[in-house]
């Protein structure tokens, strides 16, 4: 059976990820869920264990320190990671998981995973960006300019994901996202099964 | 501007490639059409410069030696080709073009063009291409084997493909392909001139 694909959305803070994701996960249903663990203070009407699993600085780096997490990322003095036993598990279950994560968990989910896929998520300019930090209301001008500035940062490594799609559209970024995980489960190199089997096939029936 | 994407479907007679196609630009009818020259008698129905240029072996030759014609294959004592020009004109407009290509064919696009893409469509089983080939009713015993031993062949190649479909459902064939295309634009490695232009702006802004 092939593996499940881990595929992962990064882009900086304001870009839509959430929504994006969301609307991916509302029109095909099939995606395992791994859940972030954070150390940041739940927001309103977040749950622990459906949004995040929401844990203490100490709790975080014990988990870290006994590999449980495929890695982690300080932002805003808060800690990000993504539990790593469960991708594994899913995967080889058949799968397909679906993951914000950030900038450095996409990388190394990239070199962890060989069936891993990444996808940046880009603002359609920073204009945009900055529109969409502020019309949140929930941080301070300090905040957003360190969030702008981080944005910045953040998309220099955009030639290091797979794929790029621009979120000018939810409703289209979503389609997008379905038509590169329904194009990836094609590629020759993720059906060497499919492959061999052919071959195999050839060759018995060779001079028949 | 990007260019638009020469999308090559390649395999056996018998896979159902007219019908998938057909059916891929019924649901998106943004593609260029590249028809192929043959040698070949037409089929009833058949119409020249629509579905194909119908030519004498003379001419076929004639435009092959004048580079007008970017592979050709002989299949059962006919020629078949594709018209070079055409494709890269389309593509430097930022046209899409789907093309029914033969395995030679395809392997000479991706040799040629960085923006090719090629899909290898598959028949569930030989079972399946045998019944599909004697359904037709178009051909003797000895054409339907010859044809079955070419498509042993053929499928060999198939690993030689960026993208391998199974057709067993026309429709699911169709969106597969559809969202190869889709999610082909998106690939980073596609998207050099909207990276570029990020990292610029990323520049300009540094340290404002």
């Amino acid at each position: 059976m092939a593996k499940g694909l881990l595929v992962s959305i990064s882009g900086p803070s304001g870009t839509g990820k959430g929504s994006v994701l969301a609307r991916v996960k509302e029109k095909d249903q099939s995606f395992g869920t791994s859940i972030s663990v954070t150390t940041r203070e739940p927001r309103e009407g977040e749950k622990d264990g459906v949004d995040y699993y929401f844990k203490s600085k100490e709790e975080f780096m014990k988990m870290y320190e006994e590999g449980e997490i495929i890695e982690y990322d300080e932002f805003v003095g808060n800690y990000y990671g993504t539990p790593t036993v469960a991708l594994q598990d899913m995967s080889e279950a058949g799968t397909d998981v679906l993951m914000d994560l950030t900038i450095a968990g996409s990388m190394a989910l990239k070199e962890n995973f060989e069936q891993s896929v990444t996808i940046f998520l880009l603002a359609p300019s920073y204009e945009e960006l900055e529109k969409r930090l502020r019309g949140r209301g929930t941080d301070s001008d300090e905040a957003i300019n360190a969030r702008l500035e981080m944005a910045r940062q953040e998309t220099n490594y955009v030639g290091h994901f797979d794929y790029v799609v621009v979120n000018d559209d939810i409703e289209e970024a979503a389609n997008k996202i379905l038509a590169i995980i329904k194009a990836e489960k094609c590629r020759c190199a993720r059906n060497i099964d499919l492959l061999e089997d052919v071959l195999k096939i050839n060759k018995e029936m060779e001079g028949k």
